[in-house]
């Protein structure tokens, strides 16, 4: 017995969203289907409202309303607009945001280097980046992008492009997590914290 | 930084699927919200025509089409009417369907027994799957529930309303999985094994 035609287009959909495999996006269509609270007209009004309100930033690519376009951070007078902090999506400002303790202003990439997933970083995004350092005013850049190897060759290809605009470059550490400890940590990790290591300050 | 409203809203209708907590339906939504492809409005449409051509068989309660009620399943006159298999949910017709050894009807009681989860069978269900076994058309019931708490507490509730009616009941097999043994099989798995255990047939 297959699923009815309008059960597997939604699968089909669903199937789309990270971490969504064939399996989990079956059942989810079947909770959406059987549903007694209107699940499904609920979550269809909410992603017409979000597809017709939200937009990325004209300025970073950070999620914002139309309504307020550049986003809330780019027209903050009070951020620091000589810091760049690059990142992969919007979804890793909300992160940087929620941890309080940068003050600078953002550019997303839309996307990270990663050719195994036939995923890549829009070129128009690159070319944005490289318009906006040549502006003068982003005396620094910092590349936070996750410890991957995708991210990694996306660093590496941004510091390339950057470092002959002249503009000062510099990454996130890499290190053992608040928390956690030597004995939780895999090699790799242990490693780049011990290359990473910084003198003491007391 | 807050999420903005409409993104707030998906999230919140995502998290009530199942499987997916607070950080997942983050991730989704963000996806979603930056997917150039498309994906929140061809969701939505998704979503808008599963509500509006998709019901429960009035019968059986399997999902089936509006133009189709009762199902096929219902409709089909090849199937052994004296059978009923009682399930939790229409995917579990579908995945016994697939199993393809079972050639009679089935009835969804929409739910299972779960007063830690606030869930409950809808009291319409067991009324009308009672009015179906006085009809006197079905012999057997086969209790089709999964191997867990919840679904035995079902299985015993609807074991004690059917017994009183004078038909057959019967569950499925607990055991060993197909292609596993017992050393990957937990103690209650291989409980019910030994207890189910059947004669040696040639």
């Amino acid at each position: 017995m297959k699923s009815l035609e309008p059960m597997q287009q939604v699968i089909a959909r669903l199937a789309r969203l990270p971490g969504v495999g064939r399996r989990s996006a079956e059942r989810m269509a079947y909770r959406i289907a059987t549903d007694r609270k209107g699940l499904a007209r609920d979550l269809a009004q909410a992603l017409t409202e979000l597809e017709s309100t939200v937009v990325c930033c004209s300025a970073c690519g950070n999620l914002t309303l139309k309504t307020e376009d550049p986003c809330t951070l780019c027209a903050d007078a009070r951020r620091d607009r000589s810091q760049l902090c690059v990142v992969e999506d919007p979804q890793s400002i909300q992160q940087l945001e929620a941890a309080g303790s940068y003050r600078g202003l953002y550019f997303c990439m839309m996307g990270k280097l990663s050719p195994m997933q036939g995923q890549d970083i829009p070129p128009a995004q690159v070319t944005a980046l490289l318009d906006r350092i040549r502006e003068g005013e982003v005396r620094e850049v910092i590349l936070a992008f996750d410890s991957d190897v995708e991210s990694d060759a996306t660093t590496s290809f941004l510091h390339q492009q950057l470092e002959q605009l002249g503009v000062q470059v510099t990454r996130l550490a890499f290190g053992i997590p608040a928390g956690s400890g030597i004995a939780y940590a895999d090699p790799v990790t242990l490693a780049r914290a011990m290359h990473g290591r910084q003198s003491y300050e007391t």
